[in-house]
């Protein structure tokens, strides 16, 4: 049996979305702690004391240990389900999505909804108006990525739904609040549909 | 037994030296294939249709799989050895560190090392170079956060070294050729001796 869940999050942000879909997948309960990351409530000296040292949400605690990083929570909710490949190579596939996700992903398609959808265009910094057009061009090189490989398979590691699936829907299926069009990704649209359509699926909203 | 492994590398990139160290650490042959990718011969038709889309080095092959993202190929080469914690939480928690490496450390400290001691300061974009300033500060952060949790602990994860120190070793070795300075570092600089101190230990040499 698992600890009592807690997680510590921003409602709007989709690296605590991944968590809560993971669990809600898996039919875990998790209690939700609510924190504003415009007013800075993830900075104070409590927080970064208490919960994180990074100052970033989201934080999974589990019972009296806290885990940062959103794709290291969800492989902790997931490992001895369904979710995690059940091969060695599978789970290292799984694993590389996960990277690629906050490496190439997340800094570009993430990044962009941040600032166009909650700080808003005019008050983005000259230093980040000047990185837009190259994370554009990164957040749909990623979306192409993904596109060419769904073209091909039902699921991004292996012939089942993954945890990879679940970290990655989490910020492509919002993509439109970066000023990403998905129509030119077909394949991406299908997928986001399985998704969906998976038993237990739970929607983003606050 | 583990099938035959190759390294695809440039053996400047601290991401192919964490794929290196584990194997040496876990005592695992790996045979290596260079590429320069400041020659673009990670970009060419042949590599992103055979060894990998994303058109980045490491891959790791196996046998005739490949497997990108170097976190990933670490927890390949170290599943079911002890550079894997035992429980589940310190599992989870290794994975921690790791999504943070690759976040908060690599894009910081290897993205100044690379830009200043590859590319060369005067050549770089101006866009680049007004991204200075705040990858300085968040490599200065990355370092002061691990400096931190290793006053209070001889590794990152529990009581035994795991794969994440080996990743977190690569680029936090070679830091001040980023411009870094480890001198206000000093339980960094420890904690790198009880790394270079461990059985199977090999040098970052090209």
């Amino acid at each position: 049996m698992m600890e009592q869940l807690v997680l510590h999050e921003d409602p709007r942000s989709g690296n605590c979305y991944k968590i809560r879909l993971t669990a809600a997948l898996l039919g875990l309960p998790l209690e939700r702690h609510s924190y504003d990351i415009l007013k800075g409530e993830t900075r104070t000296p409590e927080f970064l004391e208490h919960v994180s040292p990074n100052g970033r949400i989201p934080v999974l605690q589990a019972g009296d240990r806290f885990l940062p990083e959103s794709n290291a929570a969800c492989w902790y909710l997931a490992e001895g389900s369904s979710l995690i490949p059940g091969s060695r190579f599978g789970r290292a596939d799984c694993l590389r999505w996960m990277f690629w996700e906050q490496y190439n992903h997340e800094p570009n398609i993430a990044t962009l909804r941040f600032w166009f959808q909650y700080v808003g265009e005019a008050k983005l910094s000259a230093l980040q108006r000047e990185q837009v057009p190259l994370k554009r061009l990164g957040g749909e090189a990623a979306l192409t990525l993904m596109d060419q490989h769904l073209a091909r398979y039902d699921w991004l590691v292996g012939k089942e739904v993954s945890v990879a699936d679940v970290v990655l829907f989490a910020y492509t299926h919002i993509a439109e609040g970066g000023g990403f069009c998905l129509d030119p990704y077909p394949a991406i649209g299908a997928w986001l549909e399985r998704v969906t359509a998976l038993p237990g699926f739970e929607e983003m909203t606050d």
